[in-house]
């Protein structure tokens, strides 16, 4: 008899069998909760002590680093969970959302944390602003870690995605969490934990695990903790209300299942591809999971002259499907997740019968292939069509969380978005249009209420993921019934476990405090040239002040000539005299391509290349006669732990460029991106 | 008799007196508050469709420029405020807190808006990113105003800034609101709200105003609504488990007064500026405002050895300070806004005595300067001591929202830090220090417990404009106890009152969703050169596919020579063969600038000036013999409503540029940002 564990304090814990959890689809028991009671006061004091000192001996980019070597690992042993998976009910093709998907969760972003984030655990959001004429005062923003643990309390559809995704952007930020999995399909979530320890890649109390019951955990919170949900809306309001939740004002992040709509837009016939792309949308959400996702389309609202039509693609679809044993060849569509589900989904959809027919399945089901289904959860497809798509109580409150959907009519496209406001918040729409005004009127207005819109026409089909598919880097969860909260859209997720704090002070403190260079701050100006120094030895601070250059008439004609740009601000002195500047001027890309002749050191050194550049802005012209030189300045280093092709270890380093003139007046400021040869030749993991 | 009025559905509505409004300097009755009970209902179905209606009318620039009209407006009346202002209790030096902080908020918005914010009511955030390999399928992420009305419950301590803070965010946004001031100074609102009505610069149904109870109103909210509270943490509390908040998952944003701190630094002695510099900002902030702000000094941490030296200093200061009737001459602090105030803060006092002493006020105050003054709600500075710094429910668990702040001491850096921690999250704390590093030391450590941080030293304070005062381009708002909401913060405040939401499709939805150029969207290729269309006729997606140009090692040679860039990767054929591409390139300031000589059209046309380029990248080298060209497309247009400096109407035009070679490689990328003039004389208001 397998007793399934919670991993709290950096032990496994629980060895008394209790509750019994029962395969989806045979009724066989797969595995046991523990019934030993947790010291969570004390698991919660761990991930903020060792937890959080040991993620943040580690840096934004070091985290990445980890993150993907977790992704590995599962990766190479993702078979072990697809073999447990199977009793949650899920088909091989579900395993793609929940147990791959997870993993390119990780992947994922462990490639935009190596991208976007700093080296160090202090994220400067920026931008500087000087709040004084001299800029002695100013004031920027940074994002640190809070300093406390996040608690995930998850949904059952998901087990392995959903807490990865979660655990993603908290394990970036450097925030230790406590993972709750929802009971019914807890052991695939615990295996997936006992994989990610043994990955090696996790640092001590950066990931705790809670099989059973949370007790008293959401009592030991304080002000630096947060909790976030994934679930139904009733659990989302319950738990939203909790006393220590409100008087400590700690962020509740929810995102629950909600009323999602597919739109057939007034502009698509049966004639067109977008009729059928949409009714393939629909029948795929009915069935993926057996519609056990809070992203599933619940509500299709479809042209009243075309309702029919539709109907009957949907109906030619949904009788192919075969429900059963995922083991078995040829099925579609595997079980819910529990008995419990198959109950309550029925229940749901008498409630729904009441504004509203069953066009299919509404005879009951085939037996599901495969041996012992008798005693799986399974239930089968149900379209329902809507008698009265205005009322209330109906379609736009009730989920049935499994493949049921309800269509329903409307006249204009006002009528429709009306329709999918019903839904009081929604995480995703697909509306299915070949005429992008439409998209142009409808999306913008239907945005005030969704987290996810999917136009979807004959072009996005041909790479869609789907309409039902969160994407790392796109946002997930929307206002209202949806559960109000924010989770992915790339580091926007990792933002939710820093907290953002303004500071104020001397450039040369908001240097110190940022690690970056600031505009005013002191400057360190040593004897060798700061291209002449390798990353590990540059300091941020170290700047160049070059030497003069004093642009001429020549300068301008021959740039002109060489470049092909004759404009006539450079070339033509009577319409030049008539423009704002009223002289011929400079082209602003000479001048920056002079202050690169200042500035560069021609012979081989640590700098490899420069990449780019960006927020150039030119801010006072330059005419023949006028003198400039260029300050160059070590702004920013970030340590990917990347090597080049040819296998020399590097960095990112990011130079602030300033270009003036005689009088000592800005006329370009710029950043240059870098890349920087190491001195030591190790690659950091 | 003066009886206050709500405005509410485009109506100034109540003339039953109820509740009489004393003034804080002499007790006599200011205005009453109005009996009649308002129909809440009905105001929030108006705002919901008048005030979004209207608002959506304008877009994100005209918004903008409106705020500028009415702050103006506002600023020409401003002494008919200033006159009702002493009666809260303000002096002078006070109102230039709330009534002209309050103006320079909406002048701050009204420019950020114009800089930041596109013309259009859909924000682009972006980025847009391909979700496959062929660019059917792409994503992004747009911000669009909610439907709803934002309902505002302000503090009486700021009237005006109160309301106008949170008022530019939503205004800017296209969100109405309707604005609840505290009873007891919303005479002063009141007035402030019929100016802005005056102004006529105020859309119907943009701003309502409840004068006296809030009924019913929160319960006739939905969830495209959000609520918004400033006051006390208990307040906060009551209203967030507000169920009907709670059920709709309606966005509630709180900022709550809390114990926020000054800290002296270890390395500041008393020879230092820093030390005297402190006790200066410790002396203003429990004295401005008579110590009712939000982000007040209550805790003073200083090293243990000089803390009867700190002491001292700001008991010399404390002395200097004349309490009085704000009218009289050398006034230097006024009353409490009400002698229920008076009442709350000396009954903190006496709880904080629990765990402090008082060293300076303790004997009773001195009789405040002027007539009628026995009948105001005057209450002189307190400085405590703490007898034990480590105590639970004292200095770090109360407030005495008045003059009053406790002195602690501290043994080493951890422990100042630990200290500050234990008021469970703060609006602001200022760290006097000379040495950069103990502020790197301290400063992400603070701030993941507070929403702003002041290090203060001696070159900061030459302008710093103080640890009190919130700026409209910094956040305010901190974690905890300070209500965990954020306000202010530049454009962020205006990102409250919008929904994000991913948007996937074609790159031509996209477009048309965004109204901005997408790559891979579809193009318009006219026979007119797009530079030489005017602001007005200029599509997204008008594009120019240039001809070609063959890039030759005299290029190299020559844009070397012009720019004085000899760098080994352009001229040293053999340093060249070992680097990363294994040949010499040419610069990549020759390809930017030959591609401005392949689309730039000569003679004087719209296009009046390149101001900058953004995002540049080098994605693949190019070298002598490849063939060059660009493609340049509008992107974004921007219509501040401007005129150059010759009075030419004129908006922003941003160009997406890709210079590919032969292979159709692309070689570089970036955005040029441009000053395109209109074809029609008028510049917008």
């Amino acid at each position: 008899m397998t007793v399934l564990q919670s991993y709290l304090a950096g032990q496994w814990f629980g060895s008394q069998a209790a509750k019994p959890l029962a395969s989806a689809i045979n009724g066989e028991i797969v595995a046991h909760t523990h019934g030993d009671t947790p010291d969570f006061a004390a698991a919660v004091h761990y991930g903020r002590t060792t937890g959080v000192k040991e993620l943040l001996k580690l840096d934004f980019q070091q985290r990445a680093a980890r993150l993907k070597a977790m992704a590995l690992y599962l990766q190479e042993h993702k078979k072990e969970l697809y073999a447990l998976s199977r009793h949650t009910g899920a088909t091989k093709g579900d395993n793609a959302f929940d147990i791959d998907g997870g993993f390119g969760t990780l992947f994922a972003y462990a490639s935009m944390g190596r991208k976007e984030l700093p080296s160090g655990n202090v994220l400067h959001e920026g931008p500087v602003m000087p709040l004084g004429k001299n800029n002695h005062f100013a004031g920027t923003h940074i994002l640190v870690p809070r300093r406390g643990v996040a608690v995930h309390i998850n949904a059952f559809n998901f087990p392995v995605w959903g807490m990865l995704e979660k655990f993603a952007g908290n394990f970036l930020a450097g925030m230790p969490c406590i993972v709750k999995p929802a009971t019914a399909t807890s052991y695939l979530t615990e295996a997936c934990v006992r994989l990610m320890q043994d990955s090696g890649a996790l640092p001590d109390g950066a990931l705790q695990l809670v099989i059973g019951g949370t007790g008293d955990l959401l009592d030991q919170l304080d002000e630096q903790d947060m909790v976030t949900f994934t679930g139904s809306a009733s659990t989302a309001r319950k738990l939203r209300a909790h006393p220590n939740i409100i008087n400590r004002s700690i962020p509740f992040n929810a995102e629950a299942d909600s009323l999602n709509g597919a739109i057939l837009a007034p502009d698509v016939t049966p004639d067109d591809e977008e009729f059928e792309l949409l009714a393939k949308e629909v029948v795929r959400e009915m069935t993926v999971k057996a519609g056990q996702k809070c992203t599933a389309i619940r509500r299709i609202l479809v042209p009243e002259q075309h309702i029919d039509a539709f109907a009957e693609r949907l109906i030619q679809r949904l009788e192919k499907i075969t429900l059963g044993d995922p083991d078995e060849e040829g099925v579609r569509m595997g079980a819910l997740a529990s008995l419990d589900q198959k109950e309550d989904v029925a229940a749901a959809v008498n409630e729904l019968l009441n504004t509203s027919e069953c066009i299919f399945g509404g005879n009951g089901d085939p037996r599901p292939v495969g041996q012992g289904t008798d005693k799986g959860a399974f239930f089968g497809p149900r379209l329902l069509r809507s008698t009265d798509p205005h009322a209330d109580g109906g379609a736009h409150d009730i989920e049935a969380f499994g493949p049921v959907s309800t269509l329903m009519g409307y006249g204009d496209l006002d009528e429709a978005i009306a329709l999918a406001d019903k839904g009081k918040g929604s995480l995703v729409t697909t509306f299915a249009t070949k005429d992008p005004r439409n998209a142009a009127r409808a999306i913008p207005v239907l945005a005030a209420r969704h987290g996810r819109l999917q136009v979807l026409n004959a072009e996005s089909a041909k790479e869609s993921t789907g309409h039902g598919a969160p994407l790392p880097m796109l946002k997930h969860g929307g206002p209202g019934r949806a559960g109000g909260g924010e989770e992915l859209g790339g580091i926007r997720a990792v933002h939710h476990y820093l907290q953002r704090t303004a500071i104020q002070g001397s450039p040369s403190m908001l240097a110190a405090v940022t690690g970056e260079y600031v505009r005013g701050a002191e400057m360190l100006e040593t004897e060798v040239h700061p291209f002449r120094r390798h990353f590990d030895d540059l300091a941020i601070g170290e700047s160049l002040l070059t030497h003069r250059r004093t642009v001429t008439e020549a300068d301008i004609v021959n740039f002109g000539c060489l470049s092909g740009d004759h404009f006539y601000m450079h070339f033509d002195e009577i319409a030049a005299k008539d423009s704002q500047f009223g002289k011929r001027i400079a082209h602003g890309y000479f001048l920056l391509s002079a202050a690169a002749g200042l500035f560069v050191s021609p012979a081989p050194g640590p700098v490899l290349a420069n990449y780019g550049l960006d927020i150039l802005r030119f801010i006072n012209p330059v005419g023949a006669g006028d003198t400039i030189r260029a300050r160059l300045t070590c702004k920013r280093k970030i340590d990917q732990g990347k090597a080049g092709p040819d296998g020399t270890p590097q960095g990112v380093v990011v130079w602030d460029v300033q270009v003036t003139n005689q009088n000592d007046e800005l006329v370009a400021s710029y950043d240059i991106l870098t890349l920087v040869a190491k001195k030591k030749g190790d690659v950091k993991g």
